[in-house]
């Protein structure tokens, strides 16, 4: 199979923008259509809602978008019935062609870590016989334990041609409380950095390890859309490394403040957006399926244009 | 109901010890009287085997320890029939009397982070009804988002009497890598702290705001029992922090490692040990929950002892 970050690239190339629909699925967002058919009486029934939901929203944006990111806690919220539900809205997402980034941001160590990589990406093996589990194409992880805790997760993602991104700066108002920390290593004279360039220097090394034919690595970063100077800065830095940047829209991040995240040639980056195109207005409006469509076309128009192919 | 760290306190002094059983199935460790029963030829039957086993296991450990703690990769990998096991896993715990530290190093921004802590916690809500989902006592969860992102689960925590145990340092060889670096706050001219004591100093502020009568916050500290000096350096540092020390037996963290980990009345710290009691011999024996109970028996005996009730 393509390198992850050629298909990634591809796909942009193709539908034209780095937009990235999250499926994020909230109950008392959800259309009020949706809501009274699966009534919420048990998480059964909201895991159904939520199914359905994410469903009819990636017939929408299969045509429009390249990646999808369903968001791993609205689902595990529903109990075992909404990790179900999330196995089923993967799976629509790539019968319908789109690539699937799991927001899941994993983290452990070992063959604990192994577990998670192996349900999200390549497959859990048992008896020497491999079980798909979610299948995703990539997945979040969270590198605060460090090199031989994100290993795992990189190694499961090679054997399937997946990728990995690394929470580098997230988009959150209280992410500087660690990230900012002026930092240095034991011993070292040299001047100190931000925690999150630390991070950013080991994901360039990661990513450096298995780059496609496009130059960019199969491990990419999560840089916030709401620190404008951040991006710009880690563009600079990690040439090789694909960003996914949450945070535009709701969240407060304009389409100027994610300008910085891209190659030149318009590669580089996937902006995610979430609440804009899932929840655009009235949820009592009946039509809310046009809603989202041209929500999504909107968020597109305001994102820079990736060239079609030549 | 009761303060979460005081429950432990009673708890751990009623069984005289702080040992925390960590319930990791792995396939290829199972008993395989287990594993032919079940077989592995699906992710449900996988999934049957792991709760079978857990549950035999808290049968036995239930008179002996006051704490177990399921590791969700293991049961995740399964799929949603592996979810299902961690539901009747916990409640098999609960039903025995035990206090359940549910480890899935959980972390999101908002709303995410809510949905993660109240699935774990305090059950989560639709249509003004509440839904138990996983019902832990304690959820471990990773700082790396900072402040706000970690607010949501003590939010959760604290409308149940449960906790949370933050990562802190962790027990793996790479550890460091950037829980080591030496870090200073911007702008300030204090000297450089490694970042773990960064992260420890928000803990302790976390768990300042919620005291029980033990003395000890409801928030709690993953430290590893393979870091020793580290482990003695946080017991001074955070006295009123409860520590949730991994690694020890199978990581290589021994008894005279641990043993900083306590406060002089012995409270104030689990230890929490899997391999060596789960799979302690050899898998074909077909008495392998003697084995158990035995391996259990030896990693009390090895621990620290906690003084009885007056």
């Amino acid at each position: 199979m393509l390198h992850f970050a050629d298909r990634v690239s591809e796909a942009v190339q193709r539908k034209g923008t780095p937009l990235c629909v999250g499926l994020d699925p909230r109950w008392e967002s959800l259309p009020e259509e949706v809501r009274r058919r699966h009534g919420g009486s048990s998480l059964e029934s909201v895991a159904d809602a939520y199914e359905e939901f994410c469903n009819r929203v990636i017939d929408i944006v299969a045509g429009l978008v390249a990646v999808v990111k369903p968001q791993s806690a609205f689902f595990e919220a529903c109990g075992p019935a909404g990790l179900t539900a999330l196995q089923h809205v993967l799976r629509r997402a790539r019968e319908r062609g789109l690539i699937t980034l799991l927001d899941g941001k994993r983290n452990d160590i070992a063959s604990t870590a192994t577990a998670y990589a192996d349900a999200a990406l390549a497959g859990v093996t048992f008896e020497e016989r491999r079980f798909p589990v979610w299948e995703a194409d990539a997945l979040t992880v969270n590198p605060y334990l460090g090199r031989d805790a994100v290993e795992p997760f990189l190694q499961s993602a090679r054997r399937c041609a997946g990728g990995v991104f690394v929470l580098v700066r997230t988009s959150n108002p209280g992410a500087g409380q660690f990230q900012d920390l002026v930092t240095t290593r034991p011993g070292s004279a040299e001047p100190g950095r931000p925690l999150f360039l630390h991070v950013a220097e080991a994901v360039r090394a990661w990513a450096r390890e298995n780059l496609g034919v496009c130059g960019l690595g199969d491990v990419g970063a999560v840089v916030g859309a709401t620190y404008p100077e951040e991006l710009a800065l880690l563009r600079k830095e990690l040439p090789e490394v694909l960003f996914l940047i949450p945070g535009f829209g709701a969240q407060g991040g304009k389409a100027d403040d994610v300008t910085a995240g891209f190659r030149p040639d318009g590669l580089g980056a996937l902006v995610n957006s979430s609440r804009a195109i899932l929840f655009p207005g009235d949820p009592a409006d009946p039509a809310w399926e046009h809603r989202v469509e041209k929500a999504t076309r909107d968020v597109i128009a305001a994102l820079p244009r990736v060239g079609q192919h030549p």
